[in-house]
C-alpha cells in the first residue's frame, strides 16, 4: 500500500512541475498548433467554409457508424456477460428512490442547468441525454470488471448479475463525465463527445478501485471521485479547448432571461435532489446523517452564496452564483456527508463553501481564463472543482477526528484520504490533458466547428424559425472575419 | 376463450378490410361533410363569425353545465359506493412512490410535452389537466364495476374499498386518454374533451376486461393497454379530426425555441420516470427486472433516435426526435419490462424501436396526412403507437420464449398475447371512428373553432399582452380566407 | 384549558373590532406615513435618486452583515445544541420521501409559481431560496425549543437529537413564510426578508404550540398552521405594504406567455407533490385516506376552478385560475386529509373549494384592493387564505361528525378546533401587522425600492442583456412621475 502512496506523490510532484510551467509549454503547444493547423496534412483546408462543410460531413458518418457500433458492441457485452442480480429484490428496491432522484440530476438538473447558454439549449440537453445513453452501458461493463477483480470467489468470465447499486453507479459516471462536459461546452462536436464517453469511464473507474478499492477511502458522495475528478477532467481538457480571443468574446457565451430561468429550475431541481445524492450509498444511521448534513451545509452555501454574490457585485446578486454556487455546499458533504461532522459544522462548512464558489466566478474563472488560457464555460472549478477539494479536506479533518475503529485503515485513514485526493486530481490531470491532445491534434478535423458558431446549436441542429430572433442576434461570420 | 380468440379475429379481419378500403370511405364522408356542413340545420351558420360565436356561447354554457352534472354524478356514485381500503396501509404505501411518479408523468411530462406548440400553451397544460380530474373518479368507478365484475365474493353493490393500486390503474387510464389527445390536440373544443373523457375510459376498460382479466395476457407496463390501445384510439380519431389544407400548413402548428425546450423539460421527466411507469404493477424481482430493462431500453432508443436522426435529417439532430423518439425505448419495454429478456435484449430492443421512431416521425407521419389525411399533431403513432405494436411483439416472443410455468396459459400464452394486440387494436379503432363520427356529425356545433385558431390558445383563454408576438406574428383571418 | 379558549375569544373578538374599525385607523395611518415620510429624519431623503441611492448602500450593506452574523448565531446555537437522531434510521427514512417532496414544493413549486410575474424570475427563486436557507437552521431551533418546552423528560438546554421529523417540520415552516411572502411579493428588500425569516417562524412556532400542544388541535396539512396562518399574515402585511395607485396599476405586475408557463410548471408539481404534503406526518391508514383524500379533492377543485373560470371570464379560461385555483383542493383537505371524510366528500369539498377560489381572483382581490387598499400580488387569500379556512371547517365538521375516540379531547374536540382556528387568525392579524408596521415605519429606509422598480428585478440583480425587452419594455422613472 505504501508503494502506491509513494508513487501518487511522486506523479502528482511531477505533474505540480509540469503545470507550474504550463505557460511555457502551452507556448510550445501553441505554436505547434499553428503549425499544424496551417500546414497539417490533416486540416489544411479547414480555414474555408468549404473545408468545414466537408469535414463536418466526415464526422457526421464517423459519429453515426462509430456510436451505433459501439453501442452494438457494449449491448453485445451486455447479452454475454449480464444477467438479473435476482432474489434480493426488497434489498434492491430500497435503493431505486435514490436511483431516480439521481436520475433526475443527472437528465433534468445538469441538462437544463447547461441551458443557460442562450442559444444552446437544444444542444445541452440532447448532449447530456446523448453522454447519458452512452455511459451507462459502458459505465455498467467497466463497473463490473473492476468490481471483479476485486471478487476473489468468482473468475471475471462468470456471468455477472447487475443490481441498482450498479445501475446507481453508472448514474454516477454519468453525472462525473456531464461535469467535464461543463468546462468544454459549446465547443465540441458530437463524435468528440462519444469520444469522451469511451475514454473517461475507463479513468473514472480505475480511480474508484485505486482510491476506493485499494486505498480504501471514505467518499459517500463522490466528493472526489465525482466532483473534484469530473472538474480536474474538464480543467484540464480546457488548456487545449480555449481558442483565441474570440472564444472569451464570443456573443453567444452568454444568457438571456428565459434561459437563466430554465438553468435555475435545472439547478433548484438539482439541490433539491442532493441529500439523495449524498445518502444513496450510506448505510444506516449514516443515512440519516448524510440528509440532515447535506440539507445543513446546502442552506449555508445558499445564503453565503447569494451574501458574496452581493457583497462582490456592486449590491446587486448575480443569477450565475444563484444557480452554481448554492449547490457548492451539496458538494462540500460530498465525502464525508454520513459521518458525524456535527450540524453546526455541516451548515458551517457550506457557509465557508458557497462563498468561495461566489468568489470563484469572480476572481477564479476569470483568472484561469487570462493567465492560463483556460476557459471553464460553466465554472466547474467554482462548483464542482474547489468545492470537492473543501470536500476531501473535510473527509481528512472528519476521518482524523472521528472514531478511529469507523474507518478501515484505522489512524491512519487520514493519509489515504489525502492519497486518494492526490490520486484523484493526478489521473484526473493526465486524462484530461491526454484526451484534450488526442481530441485536437490526432483527431483534428472533428472540431470543425466554425468559431462563430462555438456555443450555438447552429452547426447540429435544425432550428426553429425563431432561433435567430432569440435574444437579438448573434455573432454572424462577417462580424468575426 | 377460444370463442372469444375467434371473435377478435374476425372483428380484426372486418376492421382490416375496413382500413383497406379507407379512402373510399373517406370520399364518402367528405362528401356527406360538405353537404352536412354547407346545409345540415345544425351548422350552416358555422361559416360565418357570429354563428362561430353564437356557436361558441352554447359550446360554454353546455360545457359548464355538463361537466358539472358529470362530476356531480362522478361524486355522488363515489359517496354511495367507496370507502377506502385499510387495514394493510403498508402494502399500499409500497405503491405511492410509484402512483407519485407516474402522477408526474402524466400532468408534468405530458403536459410540457404537448406545450411544443408555440402557441397552445396553456391549452396543453390545461387540458392534461381537465382530463386527468375528470378521468380520475371516472376511471376509478369503471375499475371497480369491472373489478367486481371479476370478483366471485361480492356483489357489484357492494361497498367497494379504493386503495392505491385503483389510484394508480385510474392513472394509467389517464395517460392513455392524453396519448389520444396528443393525437388530435389543436383541433378540439373543451366540450368535446368532456365527451372524449366520457367515453374512451369505458372502453380502455372493455379493453382490460377483455386482455388483461378474460384473455390473461401480460402486460406489465400497459405497451397494449395504454400505448397502443391510446395511440390508435388517437389514430382513427385524426382521420375525422383532419380537415383541409390549412390543417397541415397551418403557422401555428409549428414550434418556438423556448416551447421546444419546454417540451424537452417534460420529455426528460417523462424519461426520468419510465422505469417506474414499468414496475409499478410489477412484482418480486420482476420489479427490479423491469427497472433495469426499462433504463436499458432507453439508453439504446435514446442513441438511435439521435443517430437515426442525423442520419435522415442532413447530418443535424432534429429536436422533435430528441423530444419523442428517445422515449419510444420505455414503450417498447411496457408489455414485457418484468420478464428476462436479458439487459442485451432489452437495449437491443430500444435501439432498434428509438430508430423506428425517429424514422416514422420523418416518413410515416407526413405519409399518414397524405395518403389517408390523417393529421396526427404530436405524431403518437411514433412514440406509442409503433413502440407500442413493438411491445407486443417483444411480449409475444418473450413469452414464447420463457418458461411456460411462468404464464397463466403455459405454453400457448403467444397465442393469447397476440390476441390481446388484434383485441387492443380493434377496440381502439372502432372506438376511436365512432367516437370522433360522434364528436363531428352528431355534435357539429362544438367544434366551432375557426381553423385560423386551431393549434392556438386564441378561442379559449384570456392572453397576456405579449401573446401575439410570441415567435413572429401567427396567421389571422385575413390570411386564411 | 377553558381560559385559554376564553383568551382566545376575547383576542380575536378585539381583532374583529379592530378589523371593523380598519379605514379609520387606515386614514390615520396614512397621516401618519405622510408625515413621517415627508418630516421624518429617517426618510427625508426618499423622494429623490440619491437618496435612495444611498439608502440602498445602507440596505446592503446591513443585509450582508446582519444574515451573515444571524446565520453564524444559528450555526453556533446548532452547534452546541444539536445532535443527529440516530438509532432508529428505518423509522425516519420512511419519512424522507415526504421530506423530499415537500422540499420539491418549497423550492421549484412555491419559486416557480411566483416567477408569474414577468420580470421577477430572478427575484422570486432567489429570494425562496434566500428565504428556504435562512428559515430551515432558525425553524429547526425554534421547533426544538418548543418540544422541549412539552417535554417533561429533559430540560431545554439538554442535548435536542435532530431527525427528519424535525426537517420536515422546518419545511412546512418555510412554506409558511413562502404564502405570507406571496402577499407582498415584488414590494420588498432582502433586508425585509430577512427581518421577516426571522420574526414570523417565531409566531408559527407559538401559534403550533397553542393549538397543537397545548389546544390538542388536529391538523394533519396544515391547513390551519400553514396556509391560513400563512395567508392572513401575508394579508396583515400587505395593509401597510401597499403604496398609491402605482402599486395596483404597476405595468411589471403582470405575467408574460413564458412567465405564465414557468407558473404552471410550478403548480403542475405542486399539485403532484399535495398528496405527499398532506400525509407527511399522517400514521398508519390515516396515511392512505390523507393519499386518496387529497387526490379526490385536487380533482374536484380542478374541474370546478376550469369550469368557474370560464363562467366567471367571459366563455374563457384565465391561467391564473389554472395556475392557483386548481390548488386549493389540497388546502382544502389540509385539516382533515387522514380523516375519514369520505372519498365523495373529499371531491365535493375540492369542488366548492376550487370554484370559490376561482371566484376569490375575481372578485375577492380587487375588492380587497380597492374597499380596504390591500395588495395581495399572488392572491394568497383565494389559494391559502379561503381555503385554508375552509379547511379549519371541514376539521371542525369532521370532528363532530367522527368517532369521539379518535380525538384528544373527545366530543368536545370541535370546540378546540375551532379555538384553534381563532388563535391562528388571531395570531397571523397581529404578527403581520405588528412586523409590517416594524418594517415600514421602524426601518423606513430598507424600503428604498422606488416605486417603478416594484415587481421587477432591477433594484436587486444583475441582468442580462435581453432583459429590457423582455414582453415589451416596462416604465421607466419618467412615465411614472
Amino acid at each position: 500500500m505504501f508503494v502506491v502512496v509513494i508513487a501518487v506523490v511522486v506523479v502528482n510532484t511531477f505533474l505540480s512541475f509540469f503545470f507550474f510551467f504550463f505557460q511555457k509549454i502551452r507556448i510550445f503547444f501553441t505554436n505547434f498548433l499553428f503549425v499544424v493547423q496551417q500546414k497539417g496534412p490533416w486540416s489544411e483546408d479547414v480555414g474555408t467554409r468549404e473545408g468545414r462543410r466537408s469535414h463536418a460531413l466526415t464526422e457526421g458518418r464517423v459519429f453515426i457508424c462509430a456510436s451505433l457500433a459501439w453501442m452494438s458492441v457494449l449491448i453485445v457485452l451486455m447479452g454475454i456477460w449480464f444477467d438479473y442480480a435476482v432474489g434480493h429484490f426488497e434489498e434492491q428496491m430500497e435503493l431505486y428512490p435514490y436511483f431516480r432522484d439521481v436520475l433526475i440530476m443527472v437528465l433534468f438538473g445538469f441538462g437544463m442547468l447547461m441551458s443557460f447558454l442562450r442559444r444552446y439549449g437544444f444542444s445541452a440537453n440532447g448532449y447530456t441525454l446523448l453522454i447519458t445513453a452512452l455511459c451507462v452501458p459502458w459505465s455498467l461493463l467497466l463497473g463490473a470488471f473492476f468490481k471483479r477483480l476485486e471478487d476473489d470467489t468468482a473468475s471475471i468470465g462468470d456471468t455477472y448479475f447487475v443490481g441498482l447499486e450498479d445501475m446507481l453507479d453508472a448514474l454516477f459516471c454519468s453525472a462525473t463525465l456531464l461535469i467535464t462536459f461543463g468546462a468544454v461546452i459549446g465547443k465540441t462536436t458530437p463524435l468528440q463527445l462519444l469520444v469522451l464517453v469511451i475514454v473517461e469511464p475507463i479513468l473514472f473507474w480505475v480511480n474508484i478501485y485505486v482510491i476506493i478499492f485499494k486505498l480504501g477511502a471514505h467518499d459517500v458522495g463522490g466528493g472526489m471521485t465525482i466532483h473534484l475528478f469530473g472538474a480536474i477532467f474538464g480543467l484540464a481538457m480546457s488548456f487545449l479547448f480555449t481558442w483565441r480571443f474570440e472564444t472569451h468574446a464570443h456573443p453567444d457565451n452568454t444568457s438571456c432571461y428565459s434561459s437563466d430561468l430554465a438553468a435555475l429550475g435545472g439547478s433548484i431541481f438539482l439541490w433539491i435532489m442532493w441529500p439523495s445524492f449524498n445518502a444513496a450509498i450510506a448505510v444506516g444511521d449514516g443515512q440519516v446523517r448524510a440528509i440532515i448534513n447535506t440539507v445543513a451545509s446546502l442552506c449555508g452555501a445558499t445564503l453565503s452564496a447569494l451574501v458574496a454574490s452581493r457583497f462582490i457585485g456592486g449590491n446587486r446578486f448575480d443569477v450565475v452564483h444563484v444557480q452554481n454556487s448554492i449547490l457548492a455546499g451539496g458538494v462540500a458533504m460530498g465525502v464525508a456527508a454520513d459521518l458525524d461532522v456535527t450540524i453546526g459544522g455541516a451548515a458551517a462548512t457550506g457557509l465557508i463553501t458557497g462563498a468561495i464558489s461566489s468568489c470563484g466566478y469572480v476572481y477564479v474563472t476569470p483568472w484561469l481564463a487570462h493567465r492560463f488560457n483556460m476557459q471553464d464555460v460553466c465554472g466547474v472549478t467554482n462548483l464542482h472543482g474547489i468545492p470537492g477539494l473543501i470536500s476531501a479536506l473535510v473527509g481528512i479533518i472528519a476521518t482524523a477526528a472521528l472514531d478511529d475503529s469507523l474507518f478501515a485503515h484505522g489512524s491512519s485513514q487520514p493519509v489515504y484520504q489525502m492519497s486518494a485526493m492526490f490520486v484523484t486530481i493526478g489521473i484526473a490531470l493526465a486524462g484530461g490533458f491526454v484526451l484534450s491532445a488526442l481530441l485536437r491534434f490526432v483527431m483534428a478535423p472533428l472540431n470543425h466547428i466554425a468559431q462563430w458558431n462555438f456555443f450555438n446549436d447552429r452547426t447540429f441542429w435544425h432550428l426553429p424559425s425563431d432561433y435567430d430572433a432569440v435574444a437579438g442576434s448573434g455573432l454572424t461570420q462577417e462580424d468575426m472575419l
